[in-house]
């Protein structure tokens, strides 16, 4: 099976309380293919500048993401983004951001790129994902999106999460699109504008699974430390995106829940590190042992009879 | 076995989104043993004042609990709170905070209260918490606090902590109380005072649940509506301290975890009315079906072969 995801590669400044980065890389689709490389054939479509080089290439090379797809504007900057945590990591400020060659991105997908099974749209402006979404095949697809197209194109941001499987939003914005004060209207309104499925990222808190017969939550995997929360979401994503490709694009609730395990221990592991560093030296075996983990810390007992 | 709960017996003034009261009974202690009443015998202290008639004795007593140690203040008046509740309901604005009858609360035990099994101190002063503690034989304790406390009287609260079992806690609070960023570095401090256990509620997302050797979180029961969530994690820990009391006080990880179950269960009920107004139809059996849709609902399939 493959897998192809659209959506920002960048460059980020990053502050924590526990260190900082002035040049990590990253971007949604950066943090998504290397996650989602762990599980299946990745491509990725996104812009970058000219100072984006074989340096950063070779990081999405070695997982094996095909970047055929990544668009070089020639004379142009790779998107930018500063952002600093306080010492509660689930509040962040956003410090700058450069859009540089985001801004006129116009995503062209190669053939191989429109044969995939599994697609996914990160966050980008809704008419590009609609019409990525129709120039694919893909049996499966998903999305995400922000507050930020929810308020300025919530018409078109509708019609586009008509055309997916998969919603993945963060809590905050899955209210602000429905306006529906809690996550199982919010979800079911989702639901009725086409996807089967709605995913809810609660930060340090997990997330959440609805579909029309089933509720699924899981944790965050407990750490003792965290050093940067930055690609945790995307991370996630590309972990159950990539777990449910590796299985033909499977949606049942079985396959569902094991891909939002597999989606949180990637997730879990992407936070001990700044930025995507934790790829570096990650493996299979290691997200095998907090599927497991999370397997056995879910188990409630019947009562004794 | 049996079980008491110190604490406040309040009337809260409720505005939600979906309504409003202006003297619904409330008050940790009050929302505490009707939730554990379901599950064991429930014996309450706190003050009351004048305007506290038979009315509201009779929902205590309706649920079997023991108000023979609810302190009646002549001439005084029943600690009053009045809230309002935003759209999103996990923000909450206090208006109004009347002390009256709690300010000069001094808990008095009777020897029935003395020789309970097991003991849970609701939000009131540490020095109080504690003074209860040691007059009671109770093999298991648990309590709660708030910033309040931490911020005014730390030392104390620390001190009565390493008195008890069990620490029930907001995750603001605990961050609060422990200066660490992770709930899991949090729990393990609080843990190093002496209690082996630590419950960190998480609001609408669920609790965590923190032992030695054990990691569990439990989300909140999905719901359609929800209506006023005052005293939700008062009915939680009530249902929780009311299940590990039941059970002779264990606290192995099989029945930690399902006390979480039961507490959530219990708290998702609550939740569907104002103030504690759902316990009046309430059932176990009701109880007992959510708890076991929380069964099903974190059922984690292994990976097929």
């Amino acid at each position: 099976m493959s897998l192809l995801v659209v959506g920002s590669i960048a460059f980020d400044a990053i502050k924590t309380p526990f260190g900082e980065r002035e040049r990590a890389l990253g971007g949604a689709a950066v943090h998504f293919s290397l996650a989602a490389s762990y599980f299946t054939d990745v491509r990725v479509v996104g812009p970058v500048g000219d100072d984006f080089g074989e340096d950063e290439y070779a990081v999405l090379r070695r997982h094996g993401v095909a970047t055929d797809d990544v668009e070089h504007v020639e004379g142009g900057k790779t998107f930018f983004w500063a952002c600093e945590y306080e010492w509660n990591l689930n509040v962040r400020h956003t410090l700058d951001t450069q859009l540089n060659v985001f801004a006129d991105f116009q995503p062209k997908l190669s053939e191989a790129s429109k044969q995939v099974e599994t697609l996914f749209l990160a966050n980008i402006q809704p008419d590009l994902q609609r019409e990525v979404r129709e120039q694919t095949q893909a049996k499966l697809a998903g999305l995400d999106s922000m507050n930020f197209w929810i308020d300025s194109e919530r018409e078109s941001l509708e019609r586009t999460i008509s055309t997916v499987d998969i919603v993945l939003m963060n809590d905050d914005e899955v209210r602000m699109l429905t306006e529906q004060p809690t996550l199982l209207k919010a979800a079911r309104q989702i639901m009725e504008l086409g996807p089967g499925v709605v995913v809810v990222k609660q930060g340090e808190y997990g997330a959440a699974l609805f579909t029309k017969d089933e509720f699924f939550a899981i944790p965050a995997y407990p750490l003792e430390t965290v050093i940067d929360p930055t690609g945790a979401g995307d991370s996630f994503a590309g972990g159950l995106l990539g777990y449910l490709d590796s299985q033909g694009g499977a949606t049942d609730a079985a396959t569902l829940r094991r891909a939002m395990a597999y989606g949180s221990a990637v997730a879990s592991y992407w936070v001990e590190e700044f930025g995507c560093e934790r790829a570096a030296d990650l493996t299979r075996e290691q997200i095998d042992e907090r599927f497991e983990a999370f397997r056995r810390m879910s188990v409630i007992e019947s009562v004794p009879a």
